[in-house]
């Protein structure tokens, strides 16, 4: 299919080690990347790179070439050269030439070359040379130099990975958490009831509630952090199969200090490039990590639209924003829909995760060659769980409010606030009171009235629900 | 975001039950639409719905409008107009005004009304009229009529399913069905040695090898296609909670019948509405068929590769296309990259069906509110599934070769076979001959020669592998 | 460990083809299995086989011996011995000669001579004999005669999981069925409030509700039984790669013919052998129906236990069974645990059944060595389904009642009834009411009232939710 | 069936809230146990608690009433009775008093009677008083004292996980990596034939390929360990709902400092004990770390079977151990049978951690209740993770052996050794010997003497695999 259309627009001769290919003419790209653009006609509308993991070929291109120059491996010209091209990727200018998908051989070498071959072209044009001459930059020889596939492309993996966390998903989560922090402190004195099994418990405040979410926020925060140094750690200079072979020893080590600079993350070369090539255990844990906040977000996304359930036969505890008509028939009816996006993004990510880490456990002897399709889900959901963070924030945890009216109906009618009057009247009394307002439902108070066992003004000096949101205060005279 | 973008351009405002809305001049989305497209800015790149959804939209709302008609519910005039908007959707020309992504409300709604606003909206086109005046074709009273999302949505995701899978999956792995089939039948008299525990084994034939794979592709197709029956079953007629409520007793079933005709697919009428929203326990088994796929496919590829692997130090057994350059360096490496690919996509698919499965599970009460990303998942996992079978066969498995000369080394180096000359020379003299051979890294035919057991002439008579590759022809006389 | 043990008890030594083995004097197995015994000290207290597996055993031992025998391939005698002592295994008098567990070789070649060696000894015993004598029945050459662990093992799997699914699980899935549809049937009149996205909704009756649960676990029922036919088909007769070596060609349908006049199901001869062996995406396709099974009660225990949700301050719209004290302070706590239990199973089975499918992916050439543990998973998903299934039917869904007051509180309070208003005074005074109502917080009818809309009268007769159940029962005059 | 036990045995009378119960005379459980026991049979077999959780309940129980005494919560002479039957339950006295099963309630409240009833009898029988009597011990009142089950389960499963780990995982991890690495180093001069994509690629030696491996185990052991502090902190001291209701304020943390006494592990209260109740996040961490373990070990357990193909028709470059006959046909036939156990495992350890996952992500409101599933799995992982390990290293990697000769031929017939001529004859050259060597199948000094570019002398000096096997060691003087 690529091969008519190209043959329908004009285009030029570009060749590699298997002969001639026609490159389209207006296009950086060389005889490889064509190649692969024609063989891997797979998922072609959804599986294109995106824009993390082309400005990090363009950072290890860039990187790769000032180490080359450092080391005495390529003229200062040539890297000058390769230095400009690479910025312009870097910085997005030739996002359309990045046409290969995630499905094409397993260890990303058509990427690696396709960014080899456009920076090659591009550096070509800026001192008008002719695209396809290889002269003065070759996209092998030059730019690929003492790199492999191998182990640029696992670079890739952890420049893109690490900053898709570090500059779109955790700021959304942190935001996500501060919105959260600042309603548990608004509404710390708001005593509602507690629910255990999904039935009827001791009550606890709106802002201890709401603190639980936020603290596996902060958890998750903290996890995802503590990974990222298994991905600060750096494959290139493993050339290869993680000797090394045709690169200074020093490569590796140079490389990722530029690297480290160009980004402000710090990056390192990999202690072991053996495993820093035949496996992403790294990838696979910080996919893990994901997952984990993907569940904390499933936790807190039910826990919202189960509390806004409503308006009338549900909990309806909480009130959260109007954003769209749930129903043109019934005023009120606010569907949740920010919390089904936030839930319907979480089970991808465990699906996502899924997939990397089955990925993650297929390498053989030198090599892992699922190394596309782990980046690609581990970037999917960082995006999405950042997209989706920063919707359920701005369009529905900001909005969130309690709705007193029904907290304080579902509290006084508790059976569970008898428990506060065990030390007044005794555990047998207290019991019997709460069998005679369950059995004839009525109000625990009414019960106790009835019973005789105290008057109206000690139970409602005895019975104080918010006394009941905190552990004894002191020390108690015995059991 | 989206917002500014409006506000650069021209706009008409539309109103649905929240109030009035700014939706761009040149498009025929409404106020719905439009509020899902600014309060969903998740995965915008990916996960905008693609052609199967779209046209499943569009025959959705012909049947509909068709079965309105029948059963007395719309004038003739608005069914002939909304058929005629909705044939437009099917073929393909309003693809553009789809513009939401899967992470939406639960259920689907934004999506429906995004299909019966541009529906409507092209309707009113055709006739002269003014794009959201809702004159003379309501989104809601006319296109939707007898519908809700509950019921309109699930109808979509199973007619999209069946549509993908069997226009574009079962043909894919059909043809690579076919094509391995023919290579078992060209190489049914190549003896090989057998593997088991990835150590050599009694022989087989290169066809048997190969007929194993048809076997579980054959398996695999058949597994498929028996479970295409949950998902002909149509929620259509259920509305919004399963009751049918404001719809006509015969809807359901008149519009299934439509859609049968329209896609030649034996869709029906649900026999349990209320399941049918609550629960999408048909799309997961289906899913979970393309997961048995995956798996087979993932055994095939790997067999390739492995069978293939070398040229010098490996099995080498099989030759496969060199389709791009494996190395600069190295003439003769030929990287399995169609096999990378095919099994990239197995472990997204076993990702996606996860999430898939997970989702499933998640209904409560009247609705299960994960539609979109199991549709969506399900549809990912068909067009990979049918794009890498495609490309598979046609750049790999077509090129499928044995390498005669290695299977026939490998088999006459190999110590199993030894076995042949049990009822010969007897058990006990057969192991020494295999003894002397392993520890002297000799052939077996050199051990027995050297052991004296037999002539050459004997050895050669009674040792034949392709006696070995079937079972014993006539009774046995006895063990 | 295992050595030392035996140090210290009486032993006799028995023979294989590395050498001496000391086996404990008092038990039937014999040198394999006490290597393996010795050799795979993993998961000893929790994966060692059970019935169904050892039961399978010996169903294929008895039947290969009278395969053997009417192929000419054993002598009567011998027949007859192997299958006394095979019966004896069948009927589950020798469990505890079966010490292996699932983590051994992964083509179960150690539980295969394990089955051999205690069928040969008790046989041995039978007649007098010396255990470990290997006289008059050997273990290789008589038990296990015209097989392999290779064909044998993929036969046991299939027999073990078929008599599970029909023996255990689709009695004890019916059984809740029934119960199910029997409370359908007694509640069909009882009208509730639906709930969508969790929020109230347009009215259904209890019975229709519960009638959703029963169509999923009829569908789950369905796939499940539609998925056999899969595991009918039996490996035996492939012997160590596929192709029958060693054994009579006709010894692969006899065998299934006594194994299917054994069990009573119908067992056939597989008729790819070389698929048999190397694949198991039958058991695959089996495990994903048990996961879809488990998807389906996970929703129907979330449904239970969210309807029963209170006493006070939850939905309580469904009472069930008090079992167990819930707390000791609060009478009328219930909590849910049968539902607590079901739904821990179901996410065992969806772990269980992604080990099957991660597992089923596994294959290499001639053999996957996951035999025993995707075997194992499957059996515990389906014998814990069926526990799980028997313990919530008889704890909880037998015992399962509405709470009429509850239910008939929740319909008379919801704002959607408003929708029956709509054919008598218009949409716009309806939408009015219920704005009114829920604005004001007080109800349909005192908003109706305070409107002056319609009379008292005139809103008992027009708002009936028991006619919001069903589809319009006759032609509509028009939109 | 529990029921029909106890009527044929002696019993006696316990009460709970729901009334009297018939409990087995012979036992020191009391009602509440016996009522799960009853309710709960669902894989009686296979699923009761073992070792570390029954264990774990002893600690907990025995510093809870060490901290209750300190706090004056309990009376010194209490407080000493439960520290001796506590004591004992740590000592595993009484491991089968805990009869009860993983899928029970889902806050694990019934296990948590349980070891209250054991605790509670087994210290009145201490003081020679009557079992079921709670005098002198009251199994809520005293044992249970400032507590609830949902504090005090996931306490439990805090501890017995980081025991599990580190007792037995983190030992059995890294003898293994001992082993390996000792390998490495005593085979860092061989020089092997690397492997990308499967095909034949540059060297390395077959240290550099194994310190590969203990790379990986370096990484998971450091990943497991750091993931330890998410579970160091315990819940107990948030009693039903997190606010602490009922217990002194500092009583847990006092408690956890007498936990960390007790196990010498940093054990700290936890921060917020809402997410400690509603969210088992650390636990779902854990497992994913177990996890990665797993996708490490199956590269390792499959890198060792390949390398030991053959004998004759594989790779055969590594021998391993022969533990039991692979064949009674084919000496020298070694079934790589631990790779096989391990790689099981590893698949069991991915279904396993699918398990914890999920349910992980199903808490609502103030609590999960899939708490015993999750620890349940957890340690399933754990154990037989640390079990495989340790069978594979002392059956399988203490034995690995290079086999030196398959070795050296791989290396001298790979075609990828003429890298080594492009700086003395030019790349155009070299590549003109390889393709040569490859057309017509014979070596590559073969087809260079043959060509003529270099003498046999020239081409010994120059083509020496192990200056490939590192990176340039000097400044390269250009390009």
């Amino acid at each position: 299919m690529a091969i008519s259309e190209t043959a329908a627009h004009p285009f030029r001769i570009e060749e590699d080690a298997l002969g001639e290919v026609k490159v389209p003419a207006d296009h950086l790209w060389g005889a490889q990347t064509e190649r692969s653009h024609v063989n891997f006609q797979i998922g072609v509308e959804r599986f294109r790179w995106g824009r993390h993991v082309i400005r990090a070929l363009g950072i290890l291109k860039k990187c790769a070439a000032l180490a080359n120059g450092e080391l005495g491996q390529l003229p200062k010209e040539k890297v000058d050269l390769i230095v400009r091209a690479s910025q312009e990727v870097i910085e997005g200018k030739w996002d359309s030439e990045f046409p290969l998908v995630v499905f094409q051989t397993g260890s990303g070498t058509q990427t690696n070359m396709n960014a080899n071959e456009v920076i090659a072209n591009r550096a070509i044009q800026i001192v008008g040379g002719q695209p396809g001459s290889k002269k003065p930059i070759h996209p092998n020889d030059d730019v690929n130099h003492s790199q492999s596939s191998n182990d640029t492309f696992p670079t890739v993996m952890h420049i893109a990975t690490v900053e898709a966390i570090e500059s779109l998903l955790l700021p959304a989560v942190a935001e996500l958490r501060e919105v959260l922090n600042t309603k548990s402190q608004a509404y710390e004195h708001i005593v509602m009831i507690g629910r255990t099994h999904l039935q009827d418990a001791t009550p606890l405040t709106v802002g201890q509630m709401i603190s639980g979410w936020v603290a596996q926020l902060d958890q998750a925060l903290d996890t995802i952090r503590q990974s990222l140094p298994l991905i600060y750690e750096l494959a290139i200079g493993g050339t290869a199969v993680g000797t090394g072979l045709n690169a200074d020893s020093r490569f590796g080590e140079v490389t990722a200090r530029y690297i480290a600079q160009e980004t402000s993350k710090p990056f390192i070369s990999a202690p072991n490039k053996f495993a820093a090539l035949s496996a992403h255990d790294g990838m696979v844990t910080v996919s893990a990590t994901l997952r984990t906040l993907a569940g904390a977000l499933m936790k807190i996304a039910n826990d919202v639209r189960w509390y806004a359930c409503g308006p009338r036969a549900g909990f309806g505890e909480l009130k959260i924003p109007e954003n769209e008509p749930g129903s043109s028939i019934m005023p009120g009816k606010v569907n949740p829909t920010q919390c089904e996006a936030l839930t319907m993004v979480a089970v991808q990510v465990f699906g996502n995760d899924h997939a990397v880490a089955f990925a993650g456990s297929q390498g053989n002897f030198q090599l892992n060659v699922y190394k596309p399709v782990m980046l690609h889900n581990v970037l999917a959901s960082t995006e999405l769980l950042a997209d989706a963070c920063r919707s359920f924030t701005e369009h529905c945890a900001n909005g969130i409010e309690p709705n007193e009216k029904r907290i304080k109906e579902h509290l006084e009618n508790s059976l569970m606030l008898v428990t506060a009057l065990n030390p007044h009247i005794g555990y047998e009394k207290a019991a019997k009171i709460s069998l005679t307002a369950y059995r004839e439902d009525i109000s625990l108070r009414e019960a106790a009235l009835k019973l005789g066992f105290l008057t109206a003004e000690q139970f409602d000096e005895w019975v104080r629900p918010e006394d009941m949101t905190h552990p004894l205060q002191k020390k108690s005279s015995g059991s």
